[in-house]
């Protein structure tokens, strides 16, 4: 029987240093295991679908815990969870899968949104959630721009160094869609997978074209070259959110 | 030549003890005094058109200023004052008016909308923006409700004392408006004044009905007691927020 326990997670991720366990900085999984120790025992570990930075965050995070037994149902999981979490996590699904599954490896795709606030001011109530820039954005060249990464590319060039080399920075974008409403500007990226810091790096190139800063050619560009490119122009970690994870 | 600059603020109410200045506690009004000080020297007093209490948001909080000279315009001291407050205050608007206007007692009426989310887990990202209830709130009953505070009332049962005698609590309410979209229900409530924590017994006791906790009639019967009723349903504040004020 089963004792596999997967949960759809959705924190603010202004409130933690990211999801991946830290010493001495509060971490999303850190929190998760705590929780799972203090209902269950100790020796709980949290496995997570991906590993958001500091200050992004998450409506759809998946993850999964293997526990000793089968007692609690995923429902009662949930509430136990939720009374001893901060209320910046929140657990909204648990149940029982199959030993088969895995948060990180069984998933087939991702799907992130990007949020930017295009206005002189930056309302209080958007601050940690979005990303403010003064000037207007051209929406028409950010569509433009973004269509350039639909399909299968190497995106080294859209990659952050974690510091270890990826087995391949080969990626397929499903689809980019942009939208609009006043100020707001939502990017959502939804692709089989995503390197580090890729989406930031994809949207800070996307903007860069809507501010006439460069040209839609030089997208193309730098995915043909396949080269690192550097942090120069990552898009801030509030905008991002990890929306949902499909398997 | 007028030298009292309005200004219209929005905050979020989370970040602060309110708006009126306290001693060792980080005020809405100490924080606009600081900046404006900051800018412009010392003695700068900023009156606001509303108090609100510790917790409670506003999108259209307006306050006036009385400057010693007038050589920058209002554009220049808005950018000046966001430059120096926190990103969890923001000046939206700045201009020159008569000495006439005061941001309290010209003031014609105000509008509050009050946030609540009804269902069993409240998202991350509405922690301490709305007022969070497990169970479903009927619409229906919350708006036959709200109908009955509509018109000139004494409202000394729902406003709680401040420890002052008010001159009167005759209060005129022109339109309580309910809506509701999935979980969240937005109660928004327009009057030409209110009294100490009015709108949040308001409020409070519009839910007690839409839970089936008591009756439409009890509204009215308190309102026409127009005794004091104690806090026991004070709705939280963290639903709050002051969105315009008439002039």
């Amino acid at each position: 029987m089963p004792r596999r326990l997967k949960i759809i997670v959705a924190y603010d991720g202004a409130a933690f240093a990211g999801w991946q366990s830290q010493l001495h900085r509060k971490t999303v999984q850190d929190e998760l295991e705590r929780a799972f120790q203090k209902i269950g025992g100790e020796g709980f570990r949290v496995h997570g679908a991906g590993r958001t930075d500091t200050g992004v965050h998450a409506f759809g995070q998946c993850a999964h815990v293997d526990l000793p037994t089968r007692k609690m149902s995923g429902e009662r999981w949930m509430s136990a969870l939720n009374a001893i979490l901060p209320a910046t996590i929140r657990v909204l699904r648990a149940r029982y899968v199959s030993q088969n599954f895995h948060a990180r490896f069984s998933a087939k795709g991702q799907l992130y949104r990007y949020r930017i606030w295009a206005a002189p001011i930056l309302p209080p109530f958007e601050f940690g959630r979005a990303w403010h820039i003064s000037s207007p954005v051209d929406v028409d060249l950010l569509k433009a721009a973004g269509e350039k990464f639909v399909g299968k590319h190497d995106f080294a060039a859209f990659a952050a160094n974690r510091g270890k080399k990826e087995d391949s920075t080969v990626r397929t974008i499903r689809s980019i869609r942009v939208r609009n409403k006043g100020p707001l500007v939502a990017i959502e990226v939804a692709g089989d997978g995503f390197l580090y810091k890729m989406v930031r790096m994809m949207v800070g190139a996307m903007v860069r074209v809507a501010l006439s800063k460069a040209e839609v050619d030089e997208i193309v560009s730098r995915l043909k070259s396949a080269r690192a490119a550097g942090l120069r122009f990552v898009a801030p970690a509030e905008g991002l959110c990890l929306v949902k994870i499909w398997y």
